[in-house]
């Protein structure tokens, strides 16, 4: 089967064999738990071919995303893994639904300044659409999700990498937690409909480019978010 | 001398000698590249013992802190990467020092804002003696050391998980980074003796316990810096 595709013309037979035959190891899984291939030195005697060969079957599979490399560690088959998940993995045992809501209120009113600073025309309508959606939802776990959407779009058109993965690392460690926060916090009619107010008065300071103001309202929204946090863990102690 | 070590009266001969086996091959380094031992199935064969053995004094090496195990990819010599360090190295590339200093001004006033909430008497006293050494250093390099010190000090005192790992994370993509910004905004007499004194006007508000005067000293400070930064990068071009 392997002989029977197509060769790529700019290749050597020899190249263009060991790639296909890496690309099949890779596929049909011969490989152990972790992953990761064999050294280019034994892939070379594996196959009879010079080291050359494999390096650029290597980078052809890594620039198709089969493969990625790990400086010191080798070659492993799929994706490389996330390092915010892992990290997040990592703190959020020492993370709990207060503590973290602290955190949101620490960088969201900061991220909503910097958004109001730079987002476009059409971020502003992206932004409307998603609170007409977090406000038209038929349940609380939707509109939750939604609402989460707002918040990250919020971060990403802040255009800072650096807050845009602060922001990812709390949001991976809230929704990675099994918090009754979710459930207990259940919206209510009237909590969507105070929440819903608070988004439009974010998107309005955004649209105005009025930094300070997004801030602030982002800061309101929050702190009403944090009241209701404690008390709902109040009523179940 | 593996049989002359004194055994542990707490484990049968068996589990003696595979856990001394086991700390060979570890300190010995006879291992691959990535640091990653044998299975458990492989040691038991290999060491002619039962895989409860086995398991047992890869208990013990990994509380000894000599081998940690991950998930699904096996047990490894030493400890294990740091995330904080693997996702600061990811996203460095997108970083600019600019952007670097906005991420710290997000962060580091609301950071200053929970220190002067949570600041002990003793934690003062650290920050007053960091200020100091950054004051007494000698040269521009320890001057840099000092007050970066100081500003950890100030993110760990916070006593917020996540927001200081967001601190770390910024923290190592700046150190990271072979930015021109330290030589540059090298340190006058003049800027040094203006930092020092907004030093002591951030921890004076910590040490009131005043989280807003914090807040606010720390934006200004920061503020400089960010000033300064902008200014030396015009200059270069």
């Amino acid at each position: 089967m392997i002989q029977d595709r197509p060769k790529d013309t700019q290749e050597t037979p020899e190249a263009d064999r060991v790639l296909q035959a890496i690309r099949q190891i890779v596929s049909e899984g011969r490989l152990p738990s972790d992953g990761r291939l064999p050294t280019e030195r034994h892939l070379a005697a594996e196959l009879g071919a010079g080291r050359a060969s494999v390096r650029r079957a290597l980078d052809r599979l890594e620039a198709e995303g089969l493969i990625w490399r790990r400086q010191g560690k080798g070659t492993f088959a799929g994706q490389p893994p996330d390092p915010t998940e892992e990290l997040a993995a990592q703190i959020a045992s020492d993370v709990d639904p207060l503590s973290a809501m602290e955190a949101r209120l620490c960088i969201e009113p900061a991220l909503a300044d910097l958004c109001a600073r730079r987002a476009t025309g059409e971020d502003v309508v992206r932004l409307r659409k998603l609170a007409e959606r977090t406000h038209d939802a038929d349940d609380s776990d939707s509109a939750e999700l939604w609402d989460g959407a707002l918040h990250r779009a919020i971060a990403r058109i802040a255009g800072n990498r650096l807050m845009l993965t602060a922001f990812t690392l709390i949001d991976e460690v809230r929704m990675g937690e099994d918090w009754q926060e979710k459930r207990h916090r259940a919206r209510t009619p009237q909590t969507r409909a105070f929440y819903d107010a608070q988004h439009q008065k974010i998107i309005d300071a955004i649209d105005a480019r009025d930094g300070a103001a997004a801030a602030r309202a982002m800061r309101e929204h929050l702190e009403t978010l944090f009241d209701n946090l404690r008390k709902s863990m109040e009523r179940r102690t």
